[in-house]
């Protein structure tokens, strides 16, 4: 039977979890069971929740011994969107105490409605040349308040020194000095002038309903791939977004305002459900989350599970795992050991700080990337490349 | 300027919460200050953000010791919509730790953007035809899997028992049994045939690019009233709805989902931001909160500044208060000393649960009112009034 899987963290003093789980799989459906007669049940049968899994974890916490419960809540009783099955199996219990939403295992028959990432982890990699390696990604940084000619400046350094992706920031809007049309277009052109096959996401903004028509405006007008804040609107957004075939180049999707839902250890929803599972399935082509090693850092198995999500096997394509914040060149080789090869290292200061400019960074990543891959430790590959040998030299090695 | 101030509750264990509310003010908005020459803090200085207030609470939690700061955006730095004024506020900031926003403060030029309620609490008092008293709500129950004949029988019992609203369950989606059009349309006729002024919430479900025209369909069937799960889709998602001027009857905002972001107690959005100050300036009618009684409950503080958010002088029309979960006739005394006269008393158990069916239940509800609202004890009232009487005598009386 088609049917959606929903796994809670939840508490419970008396550790009376079986008549819980029975409570959310009766209450989240039909409401009653026992008292029905006969004839109703067996009219009822197919939209009855079922309690698939009750484990306690053995962990003891001031709101109880904790366990993780999982609940079937068939398709029958749902439209195939995410807001109706979020609302199904997460709406008024959210609102339950404490209790975690850790995980959604969707049947293949519901999975196939949803629409995954458009181009993915290969996509990607045709589209911007780069194979066998990490790609490398880089954002503008103080654009607010700049024209389009500040911009222009970042984004040549940028490509010149061998950035694959620029993204703009996540709180730079559609505004007068650099409108969004504008930045399309001098994206468009300076990229062809560097003679690299990189790609900038513009960020796409504005109001909900008008987010497609400008979306694909962007496209005609040469935009080649689009940061989403989709967060701050709705994964349907999203994946209304990326089921437009004329939207046709990636969607980066930005985790801004999703700290409110993932970060408290007890409340909302697992860090990885979000940022790799859902939207993956909603059609983002690359998931940013907060890498492990910065100060806006997310716990690692955290990191790693979202990358997991992101990447493993599904009916959908790979969405490219980028974890963000706090990343330099010298962390390079903790980056391929904790996310591999299909990753994006993504970088603001590490790029735009180094003592040689932006381009001087950026080269200081494609040459820390070369060496890691190549077998090469950092300070071997620093002998010989100045760029990196500085980035060492400022910001260090390891975590 | 017009501007929007966020305040946050936020902790560090030394204390530095200037540094940590420079650090807001400027990575939040042009990055940073001090080193920049003249000219440039010329160009940047109506984009830079500003601390407005830092103040310590005097509590001290495993996170560090607790202040309140308040930040000023510029509105010069996001467009006038609901996703970027998140996303700058609490985009990137919402990963950062542990930091909760409790609110925000909007200059009225920026408010003025937002339509707030088309109905609002007097709007919805003349379409009810109910004045001077706390209107009486109800939920269907148990629908899933049913079909419209059984809806319908409900439907006429409520209405027949005074119900002023009656509404969808938010589970409830467009499905083969009861879908969303055969809704409204026995909606419509079966309100006619009750002679009473009463509204039917229909809940407006289904993909998010679609809502609008479904809608203003369902308005041209003869839709009375919207249930909208907001929280499932988006602010701005219900702000388009609420804007649309063929979509010509009130909306109510669903909670469903809220509590992933609203229920951790140092993470995400306090209660009355999201559920009060949000959702009216984006336009519900009606506003769905857990009420400070029921298992499903609110902190008390929390609900009542929910209500109060949604009614407090403002340049928009005010949104009712609709306290839910575990309310039942003899709760109707606090709930009125609580939320007073511009609130809505909602109930499900409480109306069907009534040994009298969904009709003694609104009538014993609609008695419980007319006695507090004389300033009459409902046991006194219960003398005179059977389906009163056999409310209390079922489930009491008080908290």
């Amino acid at each position: 039977m088609s049917e959606v899987i929903a796994t809670y963290r939840l508490f419970d003093k008396k550790s009376q979890f079986e008549k819980k789980a029975e409570g959310i799989a009766l209450g989240l459906t039909i409401g009653s069971w026992t008292d029905l007669p006969q004839l109703e049940q067996e009219q009822l049968k197919n939209h009855k929740g079922r309690v698939v899994s009750i484990q306690e974890t053995g962990r003891e916490t001031e709101n109880g011994r904790e366990a993780e419960i999982s609940i079937a809540y068939p398709a029958a009783n749902f439209s195939a969107d995410l807001p109706a099955i979020l609302v199904t199996v997460f709406g008024k219990l959210s609102l339950d105490g404490v209790i975690r939403l850790i995980d959604l295992k969707f049947s293949d028959t519901l999975a196939k409605q949803f629409p995954g990432p458009k181009f993915g982890v290969n996509g990607i990699r045709e589209k911007t040349g780069a194979f066998n390696r990490p790609l490398v990604m880089s954002i503008f940084k103080g654009v607010i308040g700049r024209d389009t000619s500040y911009l222009e400046k970042q984004l040549y350094a940028q490509l010149k020194g061998g950035i694959d992706i620029v993204k703009d920031d996540e709180i730079l809007f559609d505004n007068p000095l650099t409108p969004f049309e504008e930045r399309v277009k001098l994206g468009k052109r300076v990229i062809q002038e560097s003679g690299k096959k990189a790609l900038y996401a513009v960020n796409l903004t504005g109001r909900t309903s008008e987010l497609k028509e400008k979306a694909r405006k962007g496209v005609e007008m040469g935009a080649s791939a689009y940061l989403f804040n989709v967060f701050a609107y709705g994964l349907d957004v999203l994946q209304e977004l990326a089921e437009d075939p004329a939207i046709s180049v990636p969607i980066m999707a930005h985790p801004a305002v999703s700290g409110a839902f993932t970060s408290a250890p007890f409340h909302g929803f697992s860090t990885e459900l979000v940022l790799g599972k859902l939207v993956r399935m909603a059609g983002a082509d690359f998931t940013l989350f907060p890498s492990p090693y910065g100060s806006v850092a997310l716990e690692r198995p955290a990191a790693l599970k979202t990358a997991e999500m992101a990447l493993e096997q599904s009916i959908h394509k790979q969405t490219f795992p980028v974890p963000s914040a706090g990343i330099h060149p010298g962390l390079v080789p903790v980056l391929y050991e904790d996310f591999g090869i299909n990753s994006i290292i993504n970088a603001g200061g590490g790029v735009h700080g180094h003592p040689n400019g932006a381009e001087g960074g950026g080269r200081a990543f494609r040459q820390a990337v070369d060496a890691v891959v190549a077998g090469q430790s950092l300070e071997e590959a620093a002998k010989e490349m100045e760029d990196l040998r500085t980035a060492l030299h400022l910001w260090g090695t390891g975590k």
